[in-house]
């Protein structure tokens, strides 16, 4: 079969450019199967398609090529990216939404210098993109078309140059303080209202009380049926503020960005 | 060809949860070809579900794969399904998304008891699922993967052991009384506003008056054009209510749940 | 590999609509790559279907089949559409949708008679149709099929009688005065915000001077990068309206059909 290519956006799904991705990526590679992740990421918010993205990717099989357009520099001089790993190639602007992702894997550090096993360069043969390049549109006149080449068998480093660092988004993880206290914030909040923490289900002894804002919402529960406002760790690993048969968002006035409060108590 | 997989959901389309599906069923499947029915499906609504699934299940081929997930007992001991009929094989949780249908093709009565011609299993079989099955997220973990599996030629009588009777939802159809007026209700308000009933247009004889809560609406018209405020057969079979050129639900107030009452005059 | 046939609407994604005229496609032509374009027009916004599919045609290949359903006189005796011409096949409703299109090829005129080039027909053929038509859902019951037909390699002209004239909507392009205004209107507000105008970038020197409402924006700029609120050329080739890291149409106000000056200074 070939590769999957897989599509992130912030585009929306009101207006033609996502079906104009396609349109050239089917023209030059007619077999890609092309899988849609999310187009709803906010408008520019680059650090929610990284959240988006890397709770997606591991699903994937190895060779599937994943293009992300969170895009806010389009235009200027940033760097459009092809980076190869064993976990599939990621195509994209140089802005901060592959570094975490590349880190994860151990195949960056967080400043985002690269280390054996991935192999980025830059966007650059004119033979992969579209013959007029808009200052507005890289999705379409650079990302597709590499992805597409890609897919059809072309190498990453037949794109262009290597690199050998790409951009590193400023350092947002959950800190452990000296007083037992993990500070975290909200990366997301989902369809149903759920608030996705940056704290990682994985890291906590489950003992530990959760605070959202004011709201002492208690200990880690195991699923949505065992509480009215409750923590539980969702099914990216992360810990989420969940209400049952409700929006945790709107009852308890949750956005992007609040602080969590992890407590030993 | 293989077989077509749909999914309906109430996940939305802002996160990964749609993507990731399609992830799983590809690694598994990579022949298979989905197809989104809706991912808007109100939040936990198990009857707009049915109602969505209704309206496409009969328009894809007796092969299809019609997965359905909205499921607010994730994680607690509801059963997951999967349910071989001569019209589509159904993939699920047990909690009365599916027994409508059954009853509309004939395989089941209304309490969810199966009459021969369907084939019900709880999906079970670990060689069918993901090696870590979460306690949130039951379509990628088992859904996805039991569609792929059946995808690639899997028995459903592989997946799990047999059951004979699956959830029947509460009785929600039309009565018609001894006053000879018919009292349905309100089942899903459409993308153009328009407030689909839960009668069947087969069922009138085309001389009744309906009624919307306080609204007179009038007898039933063919189509669109021919009123200004009307009832008449939507393409599902089923009564709506109408505004041309608008939305009958803001203008009418009308919401899911209002009663419609059809009279004969 | 089989044609690409494209869905532009204003279905919506809420309801089984979408999914329903799928599984009709795939019915008959169970190797169609389906792509959509948008389901997201305005409700029986016709001018506003013209402008998505017009984004979108030419980046797919000619042997494409774009199906456009924004279709308010569903029912009526409008008449169902196949055209073929040499940048794809457009099936759908005969009431302006594509009449732009075709003007824009060269293929018809401003009325919209047809030229040499253009293969118009009535879809008529019962047996490219769904046995059973409603009076509601043509998209369905017509469209689709005739899609699917056509991607299995029937010709346009097997599905009806020809026709050599199509329906073209009220004149709504751009006009330059005598007093060197041009003055033209929004078409469309895109997912960030952008209010796209009906005024070509190619017809503009570069030195005018742009006015939206009572908003003197100022000449264009190359970049969303480049100013805060800014006109530049979008990736359609048309003139935008932006504020930078916002939504132009929030923060000045801004609505289809306002009215766009285009000063020499």
């Amino acid at each position: 079969m070939p590769p999957i290519i897989t599509l992130t956006t912030d585009f929306g799904l009101e207006d033609a450019y996502v079906g104009v991705m396609k349109g050239v990526i089917l023209g030059i590679a007619p077999e890609a199967r092309i899988v849609d992740i999310s187009h709803a990421v906010g408008a520019q918010n680059v650090a929610e398609g990284t959240f988006i993205l890397q709770a997606a990717y591991p699903f994937f099989s190895a060779g599937t090529i994943h293009v992300a357009v969170v895009d806010p520099g389009v235009g200027t001089s940033r760097l459009p990216l092809a980076i190869a790993t064993p976990s599939g190639i990621f195509v994209g602007p140089d802005n901060g939404l592959f570094a975490p992702i590349l880190h994860e894997l151990g195949l960056a550090d967080s400043t985002g210098a690269l280390r054996p096993g991935a192999t980025a360069v830059e966007i650059r043969n004119p033979a992969a993109r579209l013959a007029a390049v808009s200052a507005t549109f890289h999705g379409r006149d650079i990302f597709a078309p590499a992805a597409a080449h890609l897919a059809r068998g072309m190498q990453v480093t037949d794109l262009g140059p290597a690199v050998q660092s790409i951009q590193a988004p400023p350092g947002t993880g959950p800190v452990r303080n000296s007083d037992g206290v993990t500070r975290g914030a909200i990366v997301h909040i989902d369809h149903f209202g759920n608030a996705v923490t940056n704290i990682r289900g994985s890291s906590l002894a489950g003992s530990e009380i959760v605070i959202a804002g004011d709201h002492e919402i208690g200990r880690l529960v195991r699923t949505y049926g065992e509480g009215s406002v409750m923590a539980l760790v969702g099914s990216t690993g992360l810990v989420e503020i969940a209400v049952r048969d409700g929006s945790a968002a709107e009852q308890l006035g949750l956005r992007v960005g609040d602080q969590i409060q992890v407590v030993d108590r």
